[in-house]
C-alpha cells in the first residue's frame, strides 16, 4: 500500500487567511490550550472573542472529568471567557451520556471527583465512592454492594487503595458489572509539572481487573465526536479540533475527518512532531500558542 | 517448528513417590500457597516440617514487598512455621540487591510500605516517600529533590495521588533517574477477595511516565532466580517451584529449568489450566492444596 505521508505545516501569517476562511467551527481542548492549571495561556480569552466575532461556532471539549459543566462555566469566567453549559463538553458528561445510551441504570461505584459525580447524578445514577477517600490502607476486605451496575473511573486526586480494591472487587465479583473509563489521558499539564491523568488510574484498574474497560468516553472516542457533530450540527470538514495532545485531541479530530491544529503550550512539543508513529496523530497545522491566531488576524487586518 | 505440548499432570499418590525422590529443594511462594491473608492454608506448617524431615532444602520466595524479612520471620512463626531470614527471599530484598548490583547509590523515592523501606535502608539507601501518604489531593505541584537517583514502586496500601505525582515527576524531570518495580503481580489473594497487587501500581506509573521500569525485581525475574540458585547452591533440575500464579511463580520456575507445582488455593483455578497461551506458564504438576503433600506421604508410608 502506498500512502502519501502527511506533513504538519506551521500555521503562518500567509496561510492563516485561507485556513480560517475554510472553517465554520472550532472544538477547543482546555488544559494546555486555554490555560495550564490556574494560569491562563496568553491571549486565550481574546482569541475566543475574535473567533466569535468572525461568526465561528466555539465548543469546548475537555477530557477533564473532575469538574461539572456548571463548575466549568465559572472556571471559564475566571479566565475571562464567556461560556455556558451548552458550549461545554466534558468526559464526565460524555460518560453519563454513554451510560444512558447503553441503558445502564441504578447504582454506580465511582473512582472520581465531584464533577463526575454531579454529571452522573444528573442522569439519575446513585453514585458511591467518594466516602472511601479517607479509608487508610486496607483495614478490611471491601464488602461490595452486589447491586452495583457499573464501575466508572476517572481522575481522582483523592483516590485510595481501598477505593481501587473496591472497584476491582465489583468488576471481578458482580456478574455483568460494567467497567467504564472517562478518558485515556496518561498525564495532564498543570502549573510547572506533568502529573498523572485519569487514564493512569484507568490503567491501574485495567491491570488489576485483567481486561480493559468496555469504553473510554472522552477524546479520542468517535462515539463522542458523532454526538458532538449531531448536537452542534457541525460540518466535519469545516470544523477544526485544537489541542495539545497528539493521542487524544489530534487523533480525535483526524479520525473524524476534522481539521486539526496542535498548540505547543501543553503536552506535545515541537520535537514530538518528528517522531509520530501513528498517522492519525499527525496534525494538519501547529502553532506555538493559541495567541498566534490573534497575531495572524491583526497582521491580516493591517495588510 | 514442531513442539510437543506439555500437559500439566495432577500429582497423585501414585506419582508422588518418584516426584519427591527427584527433588532436593523447594522454593515456596507464600500468599495463596501457605496462607491467604491472615488465614493459614490447612496443613502448610506440617508440610514444611515434613519436607525438612525428608532433608529437602526449603526457601520461601515471595513477591510481597510490604514486609521486611525480619517481619516475615514473625509472620512465619505465627503460622507455626520456623524460618529465619536466611530462608526468606522477598521482592523488597531482591530490589535492594538489584540496585546494589547496578551500583545505584544515594536517595530513593519510594512508593511502597515499611518493609521495602527497611530492606532499602539496610543497603544504605536514603528513602523518602512514606511522609507523602497523608497529603490529600494535589495541594501543590510536588517540588522534587533533584538528587533522587531512583524511583522504586511496589505495593503501597497508603498510596496517594501526591505520591504518584511525585514519583512521575522524578522520572520525567531528573536526568537518568532509575525507575524500578518490585514485582509484577496484578493482584494478590487476601481473606475473601482478590485485591490490586504491586504490579498494578507499577502499571499506573509506567503509563503516566510513558515507559516501563528498567527492571521488575521479583518473580519471574531470572536475575533473581540466578541469585537464588547461587546463594543456596541449588541444582535447578532437582528444585521445585511451588506457587499459585502462572504468570509469576510458574513462569519463574519453568524459565529457569526448575520443576514446577501449581496449587489451587490462591489466584489460579483448575479451569485456568486449559486456557494457557504461554508455554512457560504450564506447570509440570498441580494439586488442589499443599496439604496434598502430607496426604500423599502418609499414604506412601502406609503402603
Amino acid at each position: 500500500m502506498t500512502t502519501t505521508k502527511k506533513i504538519t505545516q506551521r500555521l503562518t501569517c500567509e496561510s492563516f487567511k485561507q485556513w480560517i476562511q475554510g472553517l465554520d467551527a472550532f472544538l477547543f481542548d482546555c488544559d494546555g490550550v486555554l490555560w495550564r492549571g490556574a494560569t491562563p495561556i496568553k491571549g486565550a480569552a481574546n482569541m475566543i472573542s475574535l473567533l466569535r466575532s468572525l461568526d465561528k461556532r466555539v465548543v469546548f471539549v475537555t477530557n477533564n472529568a473532575t469538574n461539572s459543566r456548571a463548575t466549568y462555566v465559572k472556571k471559564f469566567a475566571s479566565q475571562g471567557i464567556i461560556a455556558d453549559e451548552a458550549d461545554i463538553v466534558t468526559s464526565a458528561w460524555a460518560t453519563a451520556q454513554y451510560m444512558k445510551q447503553q441503558k445502564i441504570e441504578g447504582k454506580v461505584y465511582m473512582v472520581g471527583e465531584a464533577g463526575l459525580q454531579t454529571e452522573l447524578e444528573l442522569e439519575g445514577y446513585q453514585v458511591s465512592g467518594m466516602e472511601h477517600s479517607d479509608i487508610k490502607g486496607l483495614p478490611h476486605v471491601p464488602t461490595i454492594d452486589m447491586d452495583t451496575k457499573a464501575v466508572v473511573c476517572g481522575l481522582d486526586r483523592h483516590f485510595s487503595y481501598y477505593k481501587m480494591a473496591y472497584a476491582t472487587a465489583c468488576v471481578l465479583q458482580i456478574p455483568n458489572c460494567h467497567f467504564i473509563g472517562t478518558n485515556p489521558d496518561s498525564t495532564y499539564p498543570t502549573d510547572g509539572a506533568i502529573v498523572p491523568g485519569g487514564g493512569s488510574l484507568v490503567h491501574m484498574l485495567e491491570f488489576a481487573i485483567g481486561h480493559p474497560p468496555e469504553a473510554v468516553c472522552g477524546k479520542p472516542s468517535q462515539d463522542l465526536l458523532q454526538t458532538i457533530i449531531t448536537t452542534y450540527k457541525l460540518n466535519p470538514s469545516r470544523t477544526c479540533m485544537v489541542g495539545d495532545r497528539l493521542s487524544t485531541d489530534i487523533e480525535f479530530g483526524n479520525a473524524g475527518g476534522l481539521q486539526t491544529l496542535l498548540v505547543l503550550t501543553g503536552i506535545a512539543n515541537e520535537s514530538d512532531l518528528s517522531n509520530i508513529d501513528n498517522a492519525n496523530h499527525v496534525p494538519d497545522h501547529y502553532v506555538d500558542s493559541i495567541d498566534a491566531i490573534n497575531q495572524f488576524q491583526a497582521a491580516t487586518l493591517e495588510n
